[in-house]
């Protein structure tokens, strides 16, 4: 090409030639950490970020209370329920009997409910099956300290809580990595004493637990199930960040909480994959991304635009449309709380586009990718 | 879970719980800039760093050809060619009638032919039909610079140049983007006069341009076209890269490069994006990758090894096994410089794996990715 | 001490104990790369950014003139000149016999002079005595171009231009480092030939210089005398940036310029070191700095307050008061765009401060640093 | 100056200019965190690292005591002492009559003590005077909870405890933030029950209490008196570090460092600042750094020469010498694991050098720099 200059004296064929230009703002200058989950309200509902699976010294957490709050504000969620093990006390010796819903009480006191609702939550735990299983909106934990199992489910259920099944891969009681589903496991689900299931805990995520909750109609949960430090565990100093329950809420309150998860409206978000049925991912995916800037490049036909992202996820997307693109393959990737800027060749000047991608890095189904739409009208 | 303690007292179900494991080492930690070209040999051939798409002051550019010799060993390349313009020359009134071999002579002098090698070229540049083209391994350029464009090609092909066209989606030359191939490049072609395009120039990606290298059996080329300087174009302070034509060539010589690109053997690369022939872009990915380290955890069936990256591509892959991964969905990435922990569960206890993957950021024609294969024993 | 806690319980002698604090924000998060010098005026002056040593291929240098402006207007300098050498024309085979006044022509195009004044200079470049000087604002750079070293010196005079010394500690023309001052250098003085000398050029300071330059009344020049890349010489992306000299000028103009390099108000900038008479270097730490928020913890009489830093200087400070810090020693830093939060210890609650302190990474005599006064109203 | 030209056409006065050098490498691109605390050993002694100041959920603090061994192994600590209150219990609904030797207990068992030494201490936690006080090295912490503040202290010595008195300059006991010397701390140290006291607690120096050090005789100490965490209070994602006290020991055992305290041989590293006796600093620095490939330029009398830095101090010094720098003025700063590079203008060429220096940011009384002198023979 012809580089830009200020007096063209060539023969007239040419003008000036743009500049290469960055399609990226670079990701880790971003003035917001990874680890502040931040994604949009999706249509009729708030977008709430929880963290369901919490453990401290009242088990065999190794921090008080308040560190739980503080690390949840550092995170910016909007809730966490604190999970103790109801039998595993291995901290018995310096803290005799306690009061199950100790962790709860203590960090309540410490977290203003504007900022950080406060869930009181036990970790029923059991050999397999049933394994091990959280019941969150309990009104007193102490009561599901019984012998029975079923008994404890029973109890969690009387109280109004909301339960799900943990880490179903757990290689301690799954040495496969398989959910080892049975039917106690069936016959709580069918009693209406088992509501829910990790498909991330952790670090890990199970393909096998999500076609579980899609059989079963089960609500899909992600949690950290954190005993030490967040900031160790999911290393938030190089952007990383827990794995969270996004729950799709009609207010903003323990009681929209609690209704939306048993409504089964979450997705769960762990690294950079998104997990979660299709009417809320697609909507959660085309809220975060916003097309800006649409217009035609001089006279010709293809088409610039950005692409922006409100949010910490990297979303991987694939070109489904029939336009090549004048930078790029048809992937590409949308940084976090950044934007990308796309050239189009559409052939022939458009008033308004639709641009369907696949989102490759979220998933509805194992193996299965939700399409999304994003829309412009363009500038003249 | 349970959290590791020293002294384990709880009824014995139960062993320590892995802490959440650092997948990735922290990308933008490594020492080595993305900017600097690595990428391994691939069986039967060395692997060569180019860009034969270079301006300076003897045509358009804005620099003496010594930065472009500095520019090139701090991107650790091979091999450059000096390709000014021999029309096009809006400094002729400080620079009159400059032998078109002075670019290249003055940046061989400068170079160190063991660190790089310095080709003579030139940019035939015309109105389309055909555009622009570059010759490169010219013997004199100045009897390049003649009346009729297919003389010059013609010459170009008495010294035994290749010769390649150059940006043909170019929108100042072609406004919709799209390649305007004309039976003067036919004629051009079938004369063994133009033996390759540019699929990738400057920031720009072309598939139709690809899909013309397939059809017509041209060589798949990517170059900088750079005119400013390399840093500002391409943000090299922020890890990005100047597109790059990787050439496997049988000897690292100019001759050794010279018979590769007629026989085409090359891979462009472009930001995260790898483009060509899928004889050569598989073993390079596969050169690329290693696996490491495979052994199964304790004694589940949960697989672990690692996939070791020695180059400064970030390869995003898709999971094209039945196993499923213990943390990750199917789609995992491989940091630049870097190594991706993946837990495997593979049902029973192997004593090899073979982990057939897509790579989703590499193309060997329009729209389509290559499959790759990982292998490895597995330690006892 | 205690840790704060919700309900304090305890004896009642302790309150909540204050949490370790952030002294400083983090300077290399800053948004302004140092590189984009930006200091502020002082009272009576604008304070211009300029860089007068400037070489392109039209001598020696490897850029043409625009990449000057570019890198100019990357560094955020008011003005620049274009001194490229008379006498040692290295490129005369390429561009032979050139006017000597196109460097700054071409450069004068390309500018927007509301963003960027160029002026015309040259180096007069001889053995020593008189080694290399630089006239500028000069109107024919033709005219210098003469034999005899001082009628060069007298032409630049009679066309009015500034004309200062060149490292007149550069090791090829002073082994032992030492300004080589001579009856010459002392006639062109008394002549009024000679009104400048660097006691900065490139990465090298010279306290004898800058001795000469008090002794002999010059003005305190520092510039980059660059020949290749600023980014490169200057390391950029590591937040260097390139010397310049700081002028106190009555306008934004050309004329305002000259008028204050002939008055001597100067202070030059090189890494986080300021050379300059104390005249304007006091006035521009000054102004640099500003106290905010100064007020009492509690009911004590420790006082917290923050200085806050406009600019890309690091500012090394000793305390020169009688009070003590409560969290540091006396050697305090402010860093660039940062802020510093201090607590003193005044003995009594006080309505206003004066705080002294000792610039100790500035200069306004060999071995010499200059003392600045920081004072604020205390809120209530 | 000239750029460096392949053929020197000019008329040979000149040569080659030496390109700008880097005088330092880049400190935010170390690989080891400045957290690390890394410190050469001195003559005579090892050097030991440790923070003696530290507390649990055993009483006001928010960590189990497993967490406290893991922050220090992070920070490459030589030893620790568990410090929680004896008297002050505001966890004591949860954790009642707690044994005060169990933070002690439980951190012992997490330890390696071949990495990490665990000192059994106590707060002894009182108005002032003597307000609080750490013993260490206690055998039975419960036999210091005792009401009369003065037999708690005789029973530390009857232990063989190594006492010292914490942040005496605390706002809460001390409103002026000096140090509330009385009556009875003077008693204390007559009596052998005070060895030393902290003129550094979190992110606190007191000039005053380093005073009543030298008056008294009393050990130089510096502690984090960490309740949260100490990734939070200390920044360390920023390369900040907590307070330490570097420890000169005969051996690298309990019996040493005990032996150490007794003896005085302390200096406390806070931020970039360093406090202690001279006998001890002087040595220190000198260890830390080193200078390396002396040799003058070409023909010159300049040398060149190379300081390296194996600590994660920042090292401000002020040249002491009668030479002047070449490249800076008289103070520069060698960055933490990392080097400067001096030129040195020596007038005539040596042997050897010696350089003093002034330590600026280090103190071995208020307001006093202690001075260190670097030696080198030059290399021919």
């Amino acid at each position: 090409m012809f580089q830009k200059i200020s007096t063209l004296v060539f023969i007239g064929l040419f003008s000036i030639a743009a500049a290469v230009q960055a399609q990226h703002e670079h990701p880790h200058d971003h003035q917001h950490p990874i680890r502040e989950v931040t994604f949009p309200d999706i249509p009729g509902y708030q977008t709430l970020s929880t963290d369901l699976h919490i453990h401290t010294v009242f088990s065999d957490g190794s921090v008080w209370p308040d560190i739980r709050v503080q690390e949840a504000m550092k995170d910016n969620l909007d809730a966490i329920a604190m999970t103790d093990h109801l039998e595993y006390q291995p901290h018995s010796d310096d803290i005799p009997h306690p009061d199950r819903n100790r962790s709860y009480e203590i960090a309540s006191e410490q977290a203003d409910e504007d900022e950080l609702i406060v869930i009181n939550g036990s970790e029923i735990t059991r050999s397999m099956p049933p394994g091990h299983s959280n019941a969150v909106f309990v009104e007193d934990a102490n009561k599901l300290l019984v012998d029975d199992a079923k008994a404890a489910f029973r109890e969690a259920k009387k109280q109004g809580a909301f339960t799900f099944w943990n880490h179903p891969y757990w290689l301690r009681q799954a040495s496969d990595g398989m959910p080892p589903l049975s039917e106690l496991h069936k016959t709580l689900i069918e009693g209406d004493m088992l509501h829910g299931i990790e498909v991330v805990n952790m670090d890990r995520y199970s393909r096998e637990a999500l076609q579980i909750a899609l059989d079963y109609d089960l609500t899909i949960m992600g949690t950290s199930d954190v005993h030490g430090l967040i900031d160790w565990d999911y290393q938030t100093q190089h952007d990383d960040h827990r794995p969270v329950t996004l729950v799709f809420a009609k207010e903003r309150t323990k009681e929209g909480l609690r209704e939306a998860l048993f409504a089964g409206r979450t997705v769960v978000w762990k690294d950079d994959l998104l997990i979660g049925r299709e009417e809320y991912l697609v909507p959660l995916v085309e809220s975060s991304l916003t097309v800006e800037n649409s217009s035609y490049i001089d006279e010709t036909s293809v088409l610039q635009l950005t692409i922006r992202n409100s949010t910490g996820q990297k979303y991987q997307l694939e070109n489904l449309s029939d336009y090549s693109f004048h930078r790029n393959a048809g992937h590409v990737t949308v940084e976090p709380f950044d934007s990308l800027s796309l050239q189009i060749r559409t052939g022939k000047r458009l008033d308004q586009i639709q641009l369907p991608f696949k989102v490759y890095n979220a998933v509805t189904a194992p193996e299965t990718n939700p399409e999304i739409m994003l829309e412009a009208s363009i500038d003249e």
